[in-house]
């Protein structure tokens, strides 16, 4: 069924009001989980919000907490976000950054002690409407196989570059891995085979069968127990097709993170341990040339491969091509909610004695 | 047969003087050469040393022209290479920057009108000598078909990022591609085949003969003639493995140096125009945590990595790993010089009616 991005809005900020946010965290989180939904990345939308919920019950996440400064410069930020949803700290820390900027052409932030952030794109795209070049990142859980190992390590650890344009920006936002874990739960979920090559068990065996491979992820991701496998690097499932360079881009996420922040690598939150990192960076492309100019000459280059001679049946799309279609589409008709997740959302109305929105 | 590095530098340090380089920037160009060697990259090595003197006795190069900067901030930079060598103009690019990143925690520049600049992680490992976090980009000749596309358009376009940490920095380096045009040559020199998914034909079919593969490649490369095909992104030639990713991490470097310096992209560079552009950022770790706490977090994670369970007969190899290993080895028995290398330093010696390197 669909449900008017409006309607998804207000009982999402109703919801976080309920559990102790302030109505600024709760419009902003709702925000975030309506955009992640508008743009069909539906895994990050409303559908996580029994999960976040279920953090707040454990004390896990704790929704009165405010970010802190740790230290601050005119170009430079490390934030602790005390406990709270990585969302918090993270737009926080992205709104400074945009004024930094905006003085310096350059500037960067560290967030310690985070939990999960929602996409990446969210903060990139906060950049890109103040007409900056972001880069976002976090790390993870372990669920990504390094080369030649038979063990989870690395996080899936995203990476978004947000690039102004119009009619909208660049955006490249996901996993650095093959696919997020995200991908793989949706077709266990429907219980489809994988097409490509996403997933290995403990011996390098390509897993074909998602729930199989969910099996898997969620031991990996989730317990001390490694029974060994994960997610595969981009670039495949050996050395042939580089997949090396899929490890060192995930590699470089995990140094920008955990090890900037000195918090939890990817490998240490397999425990219960809520303890992610983020990267943000903000760069103002007027410093080298003038901003309209410069997006003239990005629409033109993109028009251009758009424009390429392609195979038969196929698009060829720019990142971001995709979600701002899905963007327009859903802001007109709403966005969709699987079963499952509405049966969540009544019973979290329920639960906190709200209405839920009238179309479930 | 092999020669010392020593051998290497003096040899070259008198070719390039007697081309009208200053002896500081012969200096400088000399160590590039040599220090791709002892890695072990020797595609970027001596033997593009004929290749770049004929650059300069067609007037693409001039060796007497000095790099002019053109903006400048405490955290920016934009460089005009003056159509000398890339290595002179990001030289000094990373020098100012590592200057600038002491004091201000981030910096960046970008170099418009430049040529090849040799490896990428030249520059960034002269951040991590400083104990800063360096990152260098470079756009190439068009060689990267897009996903879907049937034609090349985007440069393999370099990536390397360096992170500080013990014995060696974490140095990773490398095409954003499958792999480097080099690459593919180094087997057609050999009249091997190609041993993954590397190149495609203009119908989006692997080529696995790689003297074809060279072929498409110095067409769609250095000629207007597009007879379709060339290098495939990283993640392979069908959307099923996400070569997507592959595709948005060429984009992000075509975006920070073509795009922001306002020169050619990679597309346009295939008529035997010499516009390539660079991007470098450095950042101080230092501001985030104690530099030796940091660099200590980063060898245990490295170490607990390189000691997972793997796959019999391979080896778990951090970025950086095999380059070090290399440098150490070729720093005691000599650099390795191929046959038709030697040939051509033989003649470029007695061209210039100076020794060549007695081991020759």
């Amino acid at each position: 069924m669909k449900i008017s991005a409006a309607t998804e809005q207000t009982f999402l900020e109703q919801v976080f009001t309920a559990h102790g946010f302030s109505s600024e965290d709760s419009n902003l989180l709702a925000d975030t989980l309506v955009d992640a939904d508008l743009r069909g990345i539906s895994s990050h939308g409303i559908q996580r919000l029994a999960w976040y919920l279920n953090m707040i019950k454990e004390h896990i996440i704790v929704p009165t907490n405010k970010p802190i400064i740790l230290k601050e410069t005119p170009t430079s930020l490390l934030i602790d976000a005390n406990q709270n949803m990585g969302h918090i700290a993270s737009a926080l820390a992205m709104r400074k950054l945009i004024e930094k900027t905006k003085k310096s052409v350059v500037s960067i932030a560290v967030i310690r002690n985070s939990n999960h952030f929602g996409t990446a794109g969210y903060y990139s795209r906060m950049a890109a409407k103040a007409g900056l070049i972001g880069v976002s990142n976090t790390n993870t859980r372990p669920l990504v196989v390094p080369t030649n190992a038979k063990d989870a390590f690395l996080g899936s650890n995203a990476f978004a570059f947000t690039f102004p344009a119009a009619p909208h920006p660049f955006v490249f936002d996901g996993a650095t891995s093959v696919v997020s874990g995200g991908k793989i739960q949706v077709l266990a979920k429907k219980g489809e085979q994988i097409p490509g090559e996403w997933a290995i068990d403990g011996q390098r065996n390509v897993v074909k069968d998602a729930n199989a491979a969910e099996d898997i992820l969620s031991k990996v991701a989730f317990t001390k127990e490694q029974p060994g496998g994960g997610v595969l690097t981009l670039g495949g499932n050996s050395e042939e097709n580089s997949n090396y360079k899929g490890f060192g881009n995930s590699l470089v996420v995990e140094l920008l993170t955990g090890i900037l922040a000195q918090g939890s690598i990817s490998a240490d939150t397999n425990t219960g341990k809520h303890d992610f990192s983020q990267f943000f960076l903000t760069i103002d492309p007027d410093f080298f040339g003038d901003l309209d100019v410069l997006k003239s000459n990005v629409e033109s280059m993109f028009d251009r491969i758009r424009k390429l001679d392609h195979t038969p049946g196929t698009q060829i799309m720019i990142p971001g091509d995709r979600e701002y279609k899905r963007y327009d589409e859903n802001k007109i008709h709403g966005v969709t909610i699987d079963d499952a997740s509405a049966d969540q959302i009544r019973n979290i109305a329920a639960e906190l004695n709200i209405p839920a929105p009238e179309e479930l």
